[in-house]
């Protein structure tokens, strides 16, 4: 574990990952726009360092401030007052329930030090969203700094990449401050990133830029320290979760969620449902708007950035999934679906919806809007339930962006390989291009255990295909609850998945790394290639399991093959002979080039005939 | 580890997988054909037990002779002696420099004890390879329990599978002996299978059938006990390796190879110029066509089933790779490269190919033309080398095709998704429809340390596309040598890739075990979900991690959501529920029907304003 890694009370996993700096890259733009990255130097001697996107916020840099206790600076937060369209206000109140408390009888989780800090909403009559901006012309901070974020490499990369299949995505070769506010304001990007969390680094999500991942982190059952829930985000963003979704239940869940999101550099997405089910006992048929919205402001005013809302699980659908194999998977819509069948009555989310856009637009919260009806198995993927709600939520979608809300939308699931590009084809018609964000899919049910490899293939198919972020699974997806190691191997394997779909659709700068870190390889500068993986603690100690001694990570050779019998050994010595006879190497092809490819019957003249075994 | 787990001398792992038995499947046709699967008795007093393919051989029945002092029963033997074109020989000698040994100072391997056993070879004239036989329309044992074992499922399957996109294979609902005759007959399908090696269970590889996966293994640095070096293929093909490809090197290779052949109930394969590298102590340009077709008939005369050769690595393509990225890192492709150059002559695996074809031929050794030239990092993928050595790979195949020598096609390596379906294209164009054999490809370069997940998202696509059987790679490559673990996580991954690939192209009975698993899922069978699964062992120690008690695994909930708050268990009720009332529900959908897409504007009419928020 690195430097400063959880012991004591309040503190959680800091330092830099091997070999790296944070840099801050200042926006040529925008003066007080400085984004940070991470630079990874190498031990060659002609090879610049590599610049890489980095989700790990202020934790992996040794300079800054990083005590849980005061939270993150408040990166945004000048941006957010210089617009003068929001207020302070006494948020609402917190009642013992909102931490599923009863009575005195149940010790409340200790409260995040605010400090009297108040919430901010938009002033009467205006719209804080950065989807209204956009519409406006308005270029803002977020903006510039996601443009100079994505932009990483670009200038250098000079087209490293060799052609790519975006399926009709525009990916242009720089991102401009511009570019971003025409894609928000189109509903094609996102930047989720409520004014009450003003310590995020700005991230976009959206077809034409990187694909983004998202990992799933939820309370202990005996949450026992704050520094061990905010743990586990810190955890994720620094393998690469581009967002977190806190998907806790049972008690204390609010003043978790504070620590939470006073400590995110990345934006926080929850399932206000689940919260709001606390609240009724775990009844679903007790649910009612009231207690829903009054949950949803709770939760706006605390920042977080995007709410799954399960506005699609429609009442006419209900019946649709009787006939699955599995029925309905997903928690929201499950929930949903018993409170519709119970009153006998559309969903009120639904019904309210428009009320809920007036709420999300007051702070900026982004939809993800929920589905509820995914398949959960192989059998029932692409299904009538399943495309039923996802045209609602095209429907949906449109009734956010009369009102300036930025939209995303939730997939699969579930789904055969040669099912998966149906469902990007109908996301894209049917919701308009708003981004697509989805849990895998997962290409096969035979599998628990490894389902963040039956789900990978799926996500890096579907990343290729358009969509914009990859909701991360685990090895323990179906059979428990993660624990820290499976965090990382899922957040990890999702990063391989978002790179290969980058890779495949033609990023300019996509590939930097992996010729960075194959010429490593060739160049047996094994511990470049440990510093330029995703995780360089599993590459290097799987290295040392075999050869541990230090002199072996200059060694011209690995232990596969040995010092006499290296393939790349073997080819460095090929090129250097090549080079010096290259020319007449070159004759013999043009020599050679007319005879190469000989029919069959004529290839048999040059072959001996068979000489009798040994006896 | 299960009952007879490796722990004296010669002693491998045995016994049954949870759950499971032995069947035996009679062939209608042939009465000597009995083709062994694995049966999973489930909890479920409804459904049947699930009959899945099994490549772990006697090891897994706890009836079977595993006396690996004595080796496996040879199946095949009465087959091959049968057809009367067989005939016993005096074989080679062995020499100690078979065994890398160049004097008493070294001590030998413990040899396998033959008691005698003469080789086997075609009487002159004779032709004994399954091509021939096919192409004479004779349907062979071997053929028919390929029939019998591929159809597993299909005839209780009755279309259990919803389409799928085989681009362009032809997959028939029923698989009989006369199909494989007709596949292999016209190429499109090979069974490795040396008379030599009569211990096999046979199985087939082409794109009509199922997809196979190959696990390599190689000797220890110290080969302790021929239980050890047995070990390693039998724990392969207990989590599934359908062949293992022996990939020793160094001293004692062709003892151990004797061990492993003659315990091998799947085909072996081998690169046999890693041999014949050793026999001139490791120095490419001192091989010779002579010391190359000796190592040859050495192992044919052992039973190796198929062998790799890279006789596409042309002198003209050699230069081709001096810009690339990484150069050559097939090692068998580095060491033609560098005869080639040494010698500035055109490959004697080239200039010899009819010969080698006799020699194949007279044992049934299939040819899997080795791609000496794949890239070994995505800048390098299809690149003018590559697929000029492809392309004379497709000459090649057509010389031994006049000889009625199966052949399978190697193919890459590293690929980006975007360039994947082109390897294909270009292989099936080329080569005529011979099987592909491809490693991976890795998607991505950029995630040392989890390359058996970067290059199962490419198996799994190029398996779909039509590759006929995926080389596994193990979390430790480009790093390291696989222990155990690895080698059990590679295999299963690759079953991931290769599953995932049956499932998208439509195999008739492919989704008959995803639904089974699927359905113990919903019911909350837990014990079936593991035993159902591809590893039960993990499944269970990951489950068992958050909820130990035996008890919770017939609880109709898990630890994710908790008792009360299970969307499965909801799901069930609201079935219940819709069940009792689907008339009305039904009824209520006719009704509403028309209205369900609201336009946005009518949408509006029905939402309310946005109250104040809570002050």
């Amino acid at each position: 574990m690195p430097d400063g890694a959880a012991s004591k009370d309040f503190s959680v996993t800091t330092g830099s990952l091997p070999a790296s700096t944070k840099i801050h890259v200042q926006s040529p733009r925008f003066p007080d726009v400085k984004v940070a990255m991470r630079e990874i130097a190498l031990d060659s001697k002609t090879d610049a360092p590599v610049q890489v996107y980095d989700t790990s916020g202020p934790y992996s840099d040794p300079n800054a401030r990083t005590d849980i206790r005061k939270g993150l600076v408040a990166l945004r937060d000048p941006w957010i007052r210089a617009r003068g369209d929001v207020e302070e206000y006494i948020g609402r109140s917190v009642h013992p329930l909102d931490n599923g408390l009863k009575g005195a009888r149940q010790a409340a989780f200790m409260e995040f030090p605010s400090n009297g800090r108040k919430p901010l909403r938009a002033k009467p009559g205006k719209n804080v969203s950065q989807m209204y901006y956009a519409r406006q012309g308005i270029v803002t901070a977020e903006m510039e700094y996601v443009a100079v974020r994505e932009n990483e490499g670009r200038m250098a990369a000079a087209k490293a990449m060799s052609g790519g299949e975006s399926f009709g995505a525009e990916i242009p070769d720089f991102i401009t401050g511009e570019f971003v506010r025409d894609e928000i304001a189109r509903g094609r990007a996102i930047i989720p990133n409520n004014i009450n969390h003003p310590e995020t680094e700005p991230m976009i999500i959206g077809r034409n830029f990187l694909v983004k991942i998202n990992a799933n982190i939820g309370n202990s059952a005996v949450a026992s320290s704050a520094a061990e829930e905010v743990e586990k985000m810190v955890w994720s963003i620094r393998w690469g979760a581009d967002t977190v979704m806190d998907l806790s239940t049972g008690t204390n869940i609010h003043n978790i969620r504070e620590w939470i999101m006073r400590n995110s550099p990345v934006p926080i997405g929850t399932v206000p449902i689940y919260q709001a089910l606390e609240k009724v006992d775990g009844k679903a048929e007790e649910l009612t708007w009231e207690i829903y919205r009054d949950t949803l402001i709770e939760q706006a005013e605390q920042g977080v950035d995007y709410f799954t809302i399960h506005a699609g699980v429609r009442l006419p659908y209900v019946p649709m999934t009787a006939k699955r194999l599995t029925g309905i998977v997903s928690r929201g819509g499950s929930i949903m679906a018993k409170w519709c069948l119970s009153h006998h009555k559309e969903s009120f989310l639904y019904t309210n919806f428009e009320e809920i856009c007036e709420i999300m637009k007051s702070y900026d919260v982004a939809f993800s809007l929920g589905d509820g009806l995914r398949p959960g198995c192989i059998a029932d993927a692409n299904d009538e339930a399943q495309f039923s709600e996802l045209r609602t939520l095209g429907e949906l979608t449109q009734i956010a962006w009369k009102h300036d809300v930025q939209v995303m939308i939730e997939g699969p699931g579930h789904v055969p390989m040669h099912k998966i590009k149906e469902n990007m084809t109908e996301q894209l018609k049917h919701c308009h291009e708003a981004p697509f964000y989805t849990l895998g899919p997962l290409t096969t049910d035979i599998a628990p255990g490894y389902d963040h490899i039956t789900s990978a293939i799926g996500a890096a198919m579907i990343g290729w295909f358009g969509t914009a972020m990859l909701c991360y699974v685990t090895p323990k997806e179906h059979l428990g609850l993660p624990d820290r190691d499976d965090v990382k191997v899922g957040v990890v394997t999702y990063k391989i998945a978002a790179h290969a779909a980058d890779l495949a659709k033609g990023h300019p700068s996509a590939q930097i790394r992996d010729n960075a870190l194959s010429k490593a390889r060739f160049e047996f500068r094994w511990r470049d290639q440990f510093n330029l993986s995703l995780d360089p603690e599993t590459a290097k100690d799987f290295h040392d399991e075999t050869l541990p001694a230090e002199g072996a990570k200059v060694a011209h050779f690995c232990s596969m093959c040995g010092p006499k019998f290296c393939s790349m050994k073997i080819t460095q010595e090929v090129r250097e002979y090549a080079a010096s006879g290259m020319a007449q190497m070159s004759e013999t092809f043009r020599e050679t080039g007319g005879k190469i490819y000989q029919p069959a019957d004529k290839a048999a003249e040059r072959a001996p005939s068979f000489p009798p075994a040994a006896e």
